[in-house]
């Protein structure tokens, strides 16, 4: 697959979004996201077949020297032969059946593993922040398709499966395991895979109390559009760089 | 509207309100009360009809120079276009409400959200330090009156609703979003906020033993009035600075 | 009162008594059993109607220059004048009540707080570790003696009930408002009151399953034993005061 | 007992592994396995009857200088008086049992003491990364065989007892006390004894909701195999070594 990009401005933008991918990961980690293990991607700026990846290594760590950059097959591109994540597959089939999401996280965030496991109650926005991961929410299981296995997201199947779970939304669970997210831009991705987060901690603390309501469909709806525009995003996005150790940037 | 300070310890009384307004929001984000969203305000030291509020931006971040004017209705002063926070209206309605009031804080302290949630048990003082909230807590639910919205309180309407629900007492909470602090000082401010928080964090911790009772009116009374003298306030402001960093202040 | 100390290594022991209780003050705040609000004291080497303690300051920021000497009706010795802490009373009575007893601490550790509001469960210990806390631990109620008030121990005869209710216990709770513990050394009232606060953290855990059965009275005698000697109690000194950054001493 | 080593290799092969398991101390207490009590022990590379163990200090503290060499009989070998761990017969008493394993863990992570109270549920994985413990995990009780004892392990007798419990397994429980974690490599220990924490974590946060129900036994074997791995594992000792302040190692 020859590279044809725009000539003057490609190497810049590619710059460019291999350095917000770095600061993605250390965010992820920062904000307890993800730990040693779990992932975050973002589709190339000039061709959908493609996307970036670190190599394998837990994203506290990941710098620039660590992104790599992969088809849609999860075959890698170029001469690098360190060792890529396992579960690449989640990324490469998402990207192919949503050609709307640029930027994927894949994470064991501890709150949102209980939802992982149990029928009810639906993992839905409790509270107006909640609102950005969508009032849908699927749970993908490996035994449906694929029996006993090690659980991994390994193969094209497995990852196309997810992909279908997944649908239209913009998180599905992954049975015992973790949640993927996924969305238009790698800083919305990082609030949705957050927020994901923080409302599962706020649900499981408030059913100390009772079981709590869901907001609205329609209050979900309008506190999603806002916040998830460029105001609330920055915002945010300056929040977590300076507390993952990049302020100013 | 124009100024007509004393000429002589003007700037000076400024200078300090707003040194003490970026301290308190580097406080309220250390203490976990604020986190990417949220925002603290001080009324103008010279003129009641005005108050300091950040541009929008994290608390965590905020140095003096994102500091702005508003007056009640929320109208930027001065030649500054940076961008204002959208809820600013929650500050100059509660100022113009409660003339006692010269700091308002508004935050989604994790601990206070499932209360927020629910109409039992209500959130009241259940240990000393409890009692500077207050023995009367409202929740103010944007349902009762403007229906499915964003669930931010962007109008003036709104915020006049919801000073309307706050009244005389020093919290109130909103449906599934958060809460208003609002007190005679900044520090003073700051003390509520943080011991709203803790307050719902140790209720929460009870109630996994039992629904904990609650102190006494007349010792929510004695303590708050001692908890909230100088000796004790600034005995916590000297503990909160030297946490948030700028110890020696 | 004339000190009568003996001439020669008076200045040192005092210096090395204060230092050690400086580092105590740190160590109960990096542990988090002591926050804005609490205290520890220590009792005069060379003097048993005598004790240090802090002025007003939080335990967090306390240096040598803090310590202030009190005789046990919490008078201040020397010409001092900075405001020392309302609830002196405790220290003061404590010492009185207790010859055996050289440190005391009083805090509000947050994992403490629900045992103080409720009859039951008992707080005792459901571990190994906990068994330094001892098996009786009873709570004093500001209310049975004196009513409505603001909750403090600020009176000699608020101090000596606490006193009484305490007897030849380690701890005692107060209701709805914290812990004190008394001890015959300043390292080993710092191990209580940190395994207060874990001993009470690891009961709510486990009440998450069911309620934990206690160790046995002669596991709590000898286990405590062990932990309460040299070996055990410096080890953890050594790691407390790593942490509070003062690794070396 | 005479040091017959290859000459050429042997001090090299013994300071890496003296080094390891520094890093493994560091790494415990920095992921909260291990606080002021517990540690870590590692067979010697070149000798099965002899093992490696810090002297009698809190393992955040560990340096070269602390790690002493036992026999399995606990016996201090060279001339090195400092204190040893009192519950050092744990370690040679799974080493005399089990050629397998290499690497020992006890701690009292806080997590997972719940479960060393109670009978039900028993703690096994719940989701895919715990598989690395296993999926038997039994619990020796001090009462059965010893009755009132300060619950430490201190004998060879109470070791083996221990080792009894544990088996062929990579966990057991202490009841009321605490946990072991024996594997072949020493970074398949901090990886067992760091998951155990997490999946005893994930346990009770699930427990707000309902008891979860188990990975299957199929899924747990599967899993583990990818897991403890060195792909795996090496990339998670990268993480841990970075947050112990290792980086680069």
């Amino acid at each position: 697959m020859p590279q044809q990009y725009p000539p003057d401005h490609t190497k810049a933008g590619i710059d460019a979004a291999i350095s917000e991918l770095v600061i993605a990961n250390r965010i992820l980690a920062r904000e307890d996201v993800i730990d040693d293990f779990g992932h975050v991607s973002l589709r190339h700026p000039f061709d959908p077949g493609r996307y970036f990846l670190s190599r394998s290594r837990s994203p506290a760590n990941v710098t620039r020297d660590d992104i790599l950059e992969f088809d849609l097959d999860g075959n890698l591109l170029g001469n690098d032969h360190r060792s890529p994540y396992r579960e690449r597959a989640i990324h490469g089939e998402i990207y192919r059946a949503r050609p709307d999401v640029n930027a994927v996280t894949h994470h064991h965030a501890r709150s949102v593993l209980p939802f992982t496991m149990t029928q009810e109650p639906p993992l839905k926005p409790v509270f107006h922040m909640g609102s950005v991961i969508g009032t849908r929410i699927d749970t993908w299981d490996s035994q449906d398709e694929f029996g006993d296995t090690n659980m991994l997201v390994e193969t094209a199947e497995q990852g196309a499966s997810l992909a279908r779970v997944l649908g239209r939304n913009r998180v599905a669970l992954l049975r015992a395991h973790g949640a993927v997210c996924a969305m238009p831009t790698l800083r919305q991705v990082c609030m949705v895979s957050i927020y994901l987060k923080e409302n599962a901690e706020l649900f499981l603390n408030a059913l100390q109390i009772t079981r709590p309501g869901y907001i609205s469909e329609g209050e979900a709806r309008l506190a999603s559009e806002t916040l998830l525009n460029d105001l609330c995003v920055d915002r945010a996005w300056d929040y977590w760089t300076a507390r993952a150790g990049f302020a100013g940037l």
